[in-house]
């Protein structure tokens, strides 16, 4: 197959490429793009060097089968025509389309099938927060119908791209040798030693973008009139982000029901031995595939209602991964 | 009056010294106690040195008219008898007689009233995350019935003492020079760049202690049969502790009401502007009296609820503040 990475130097496009080695996902030929300040670098594949094209308007997407974009939305918003003109499925990582009711929105574990109803030749890849909160919700949605999901959030800054991982860094630095931080560019206040209740822009209804995702978004991928009601939070970690997850389903179900799903389920790993102080944490889910779960318990306030603890690697499942394995499911299903 | 302090040497001692001379209790005589270790030391109080005192069961309370003891559970049961038998009430900052029929539970903006009626001369200071909540609920309580509480807090290193945030600083310290972490005493895991979630221990229905004191504590304090479910997390930050909570009433309430409510209740400042980035964080709220609330808005996923974030000094309104606050009401209600 013939693969292109629009992006090729942001953090989720370095991940791509890492994922697509590791798993060893059958690339014939490897094209990467970026825009003016990434073009000209060289990024080795498998032993082989590839450099980074100039994206533009012309025939370079001829022969491509799959083009991962992952630079920002209003470059999947502009290019989407030029790359999928002569036959190449984008899998986009941007928000652009993921409400186009002619754009599938896919987690492998969750609707697979989706991905192959594309009349545009684009799928969507959901926004981090919901695709690690669906992987799990998922299998608790086959015990029984989950009406309500409240979430409260916990997001590294790795989530607002390389760079503003690097100015947490710095300002841990600055704090450590100048006793103060100097460097606040990429976040509207200081994050070292705090805690940004905001990530995205305000909507209308003073929901964040972040927030109304996991709303709009939860609801096409589970097929479901499920109501998420999120408060998405930027803390001080640099990679990985946690969710607080209260859910009530139509009948009641026990914890252990829930544990027993989700054991089995794939893309989650149970972690829930918490009177040994073991619990899925950020800087053990750092680099790795799954979705950790733990503290999984019954919701005191609620009868119907259970609660449980979630990690992952938002740059891995929560992005780059899973636009790989809808390319590997449309590679072993997709009829054409 | 003649005032005693027991952990004169702890965090939330030396905030009570801070805020004793701030509000300008009428201190006539001051006694500190400490351990072992701390006794001997020095500390200074509007002008004047006092020496901190080994505690120990004899008469030297006799005279005390108000004790703040801030010394641990443990501290508070073994000496109540000693410190409260001369006639001193005792404020009690610890777990160890909180849910006590005799003994109430107050936050003087909620329900000063129940301090007037302490049989045993106890009076329980409830626990942070606690206090800063119902701050905020009860002025909404006023307008319905709360009758269910979600709530996942982010919790200061602070919250585990003076040296469990000398120890977070450590370990950026050591991050920032050598690289790694190397110090992990006060917490169960490195806490930089990391979230633990969980605070204190388990009990055996998987909630921790610190979860249960939310369910148990709020009730007492509001007198109200409400069910709150929380989920505690620690973060790496150095002061403050915020929450996001969602709140079900009996009757829907509007946001604009809540906003109005907030705005004129005391003990709390309305932050409120996010379209501006305007929100409660912990930097701003470190050294404040109030609990700061923000992220006022509907639930999403329940016609019956809204929900807010809320952001507080865990040392000041979480403890000592709220203390002296129950003391200052005694000192102007009290009738013997």
């Amino acid at each position: 197959m013939r693969v292109a990475i629009v992006g090729a130097s942001g953090a989720v496009g370095q991940e791509l490429l890492r994922i697509l080695a590791e798993r060893d996902f059958p690339v014939d030929d490897l094209v990467l793009f970026g825009s003016a300040r990434s073009a000209g670098r060289k990024y080795n594949f498998k032993g082989k060097d590839y450099e980074v094209r100039l994206l533009q308007h012309n025939d370079d997407f001829k022969g491509v089968d799959i083009a991962f974009t992952s630079a920002g939305g209003d470059t999947s918003e502009v290019f989407a025509e030029t790359i999928t003109k002569h036959g190449a499925i984008m899998i986009d990582n941007s928000s652009a389309f993921r409400m186009c009711d002619d754009v599938p929105l896919v987690v492998p574990e969750v609707n697979a099938e989706d991905a192959l109803n594309c009349p545009r030749r684009i799928i969507a890849n959901p926004n981090c927060t919901t695709i690690m909160m669906v992987v799990v919700m998922k299998p608790i949605e086959r015990l029984s119908h989950i009406r309500k999901i409240h979430i409260a959030s916990y997001q590294s800054a790795s989530g607002a791209g390389a760079a503003a991982m690097q100015e947490l860094e710095q300002q841990y630095k600055e704090l450590v040798e100048e006793g103060r931080v100097k460097t606040i560019n990429k976040f509207s206040h200081q994050l070292a030693y705090n805690v940004i209740p905001q990530i995205d822009k305000m909507t209308p209804n003073d929901y964040t973008k972040e927030e109304m995702k996991m709303f709009n978004e939860t609801r096409k991928i589970m097929h479901s009139d499920v109501r998420t009601s999120a408060t998405c939070v930027r803390i001080s970690s640099l990679r990985s982000h946690s969710e607080s997850v209260w859910f009530e389903t139509e009948e009641p179900i026990s914890v252990e029901s829930i544990r027993k799903a989700l054991a089995a389920a794939p893309g989650v790993t149970l972690v829930d031995d918490p009177q040994h102080y073991v619990y899925p944490m950020p800087l053990d889910s750092a680099g790795k595939d799954d979705i950790y779960v733990g503290r999984v318990r019954k919701d005191l306030a609620d009868d119907n209602s259970n609660t449980l603890w979630l990690t992952g690697d938002q740059i891995r499942k929560g992005a780059a991964l899973n636009a790989v394995q809808i390319a590997e499911y449309l590679n072993t299903h997709r009829k054409d």
